[in-house]
């Protein structure tokens, strides 16, 4: 623990207070004036029709901008989100096959390793001429998956876990000890070349030594059972991660964390660090009367919404202006049973313009009876840019959410 | 020292440019609308009418906002005026007893051992009854500590001072060679209990086991001396720390610093980074007057005005405001010998609607011949927030009044 957080720890009072973090995911967005793109004088937040927020803010928020992770860094979601859940996204990195596996809804303990894996096509020889597997149907992905299940459950003492994904992907877990990632890819990158050999990336690692023996036990207990198939009787493997150890949300703060999210992915970083996953709610609005059914059993909920960033990753300004307006609209049902500290926010940009996650500062909104007033109408980044909590690393608003709920002692007399 | 402070360092040019920081304890404050707070529109600084520090920033001035240590922490007195003094509150963290002993005006060296001390009661099984012995008369603690001092002077070669405060409090400081802390309270922290033993916090340390020793020494002296008395037969210790080694103002800043503080808390601390105490001056004017008077003396001023925090501590609105315009009354004085550099900030917030200091970044204001001007009309959070300087931790305040000062030497070609 860095002396920060052990100050944090030292500082910490528990005092049951209740918190609600609301991630409008890819929420920050840019307003662009250049011919490159549509013209879009305001942002989406800024353009669309927000009663409920425009309420909340009268009744007192301070606003600010966050990096997600360092100036320039577009993050994924994981690191955007563990920024979010408070744990330093440089400290804590989470692999692609982990995330991935999460994103597939399988439960990983610390010390799992994880890889991403396509179906690949084969020849006669062993050279990958297709990467992808003519991208087989999920259908069949599915069937492969199953028949790869029955025939490996177990390398020595290494538990073995497929998933299926979409078209010609799946994961591959290993649960057992004394393993670690990071390792090298078998994906060659191009047609032409045979599987490459995953490999340690430290010399020293005998854990990733392991590691490799058992991904290349794998490969030839695997590779057999795809023998007869036409198209997708290969496969490759990427990313290939151990979960790292973290400490428990509950642990690092003093309290029980909720999960309300949609997509598995979300809800594997919530369980990454040991929020408890609330299954069932399938809209904004059913997660929020969740939240509301929930209060008494948690002291902190997090609420995810998918469909900002989706709409700023398909370019659709349209689309992401009527996702914060629906959004919107359901707020009133938490308004209503308002926890003592509310933070909406996003876990990155994903502005329309560039069709993707982004590195600007996504804007964030505090309440809480002590979080004061910055006088502003409206909660959007221009306003944000003029707020009292100014410009600050993602990672800190979990902490400045605790300072609101009177969660630290004074720091030195 | 750091890499930063080592550039610091290498860059400096003495100028002999004069600068004041005023302090203006507490002075961040929030805008309060929630129903749970009596409701203010506008912070005290923003309520308060202040044209003199309307007519200095119209002078130009950058204003920003400055969080005291870290997102969330609230700072005492302690680290945020280390912070202010451009120490880094983290590194250079001062005990609870050698805070204590600075408030009670006890002079100390780097090295010295303090702790606070309560006079307790002590059945006749030597267990706690009463914590505070009743809180006796501030009288009685003096005669008892007059006591203790005349018979226990020495202990080894380890002086001993010890100096009465209020009510049942006093300090014990330890003046010898080889002393360290910090160790565990001797306070059993409620009745029912007997006096606890000083442990070290860590086992490795030799010179807390010393300290331990002492203390248990010192136990055995006095408790003998108070052993006729009806209710303060006893004492407990808690914040058993030593003063750290803190390098001083003129070396690291290359500039004769001089304090003009009222409180001896605040004396205390400017001492601890070696700054001159000048004594005498009890009202902001005429400290105001002796800076004046000792313009040519010193490079750096360090000016403390304590009402600011007591009216917020009091959750005095009216009172707030009427230290921000008593200081801005006699601002003038200081005006009419400006010195190159002028900083005014608090070293917290302490918000009115909070009773107590908090993590509010503080709002500073900071005024020069390149300081260049936010063209703002006035100095308040709310425009701090919109202000040159940013947001930016507060241990870097001074730095850039270095800067202001033409200190700093071009940082590579």
């Amino acid at each position: 623990m860095n002396q920060l957080d052990e100050l944090y720890s030292k500082l910490l009072v528990k005092t049951g207070a209740k918190m609600a973090l609301i991630v409008l995911d890819g929420l920050g967005d840019i307003a662009t004036r250049t011919p490159d793109h549509p013209q879009h004088e305001l942002t989406p937040l800024e353009a669309a029709t927000t009663p409920n927020l425009d309420w909340l803010v009268a009744q007192g928020c301070a606003q600010g901008r966050m990096t997600p992770v360092a100036p320039g860094i577009t993050p994924g979601s994981g690191p955007g989100h563990l920024a979010l859940f408070g744990y330093d996204p440089l400290e804590y990195q989470v692999g692609r096959g982990v995330i991935e596996a999460l994103g597939l809804g399988v439960e990983l303990k610390a010390g799992d390793v994880a890889a991403r894996a396509n179906f690949c096509t084969l020849n006669a020889k062993g050279i990958v001429t297709d990467r992808r597997a003519g991208r087989i149907p999920t259908e069949k992905c599915e069937e492969l998956c199953a028949l790869l299940k029955k025939k490996i459950k177990k390398i020595g003492d290494t538990e073995v876990i497929i998933q299926a994904g979409k078209e010609h992907r799946f994961v591959v877990i290993f649960c057992g000890k004394g393993l670690e990632g990071p390792l090298t890819d078998t994906d060659p990158n191009r047609e032409g070349l045979p599987i490459a050999t995953a490999k340690p990336t430290s010399a020293k690692s005998a854990k990733q030594k392991k590691t490799a023996k058992l991904i290349a036990a794998f490969y030839k207990a695997a590779l057999p059972v795809l023998k007869g198939q036409k198209v997708a009787n290969g496969f490759l493997m990427r990313g290939v991660a151990h979960q790292p150890a973290i400490p428990t949300f509950e642990n690092r703060y003093g309290m029980r964390a909720a999960c309300l999210a949609v997509y598995p992915m979300y809800k594997g970083l919530a369980q990454l660090v040991g929020m408890k996953k609330i299954e069932g709610p399938q809209t904004i609005a059913e997660q929020l009367e969740r939240y509301v059914k929930e209060f008494d059993n948690y002291e902190f909920f997090f609420i995810h919404y998918k469909y900002t960033d989706k709409a700023g990753e398909d370019g659709n300004f349209a689309a992401k202006v009527k996702a914060i307006e629906d959004f919107d609209a359901a707020l009133p049902i938490l308004l209503n049973k308002r926890p003592d500290v509310l933070a909406i926010t996003g876990d990155h940009s994903t502005p329309c313009a560039m069709k993707g996650h982004s590195w600007h500062p996504q804007p964030v909104l505090l309440h809480s009876a002590c979080s004061g007033s910055d006088k502003l109408q409206r909660f959007t980044e221009t306003g944000a840019n003029q707020g009292g909590l100014g410009h600050f690393e993602a990672k800190y608003l979990l902490r400045l959410m605790q300072a609101n709920a009177k969660m630290f002692d004074k720091f030195g007399a």
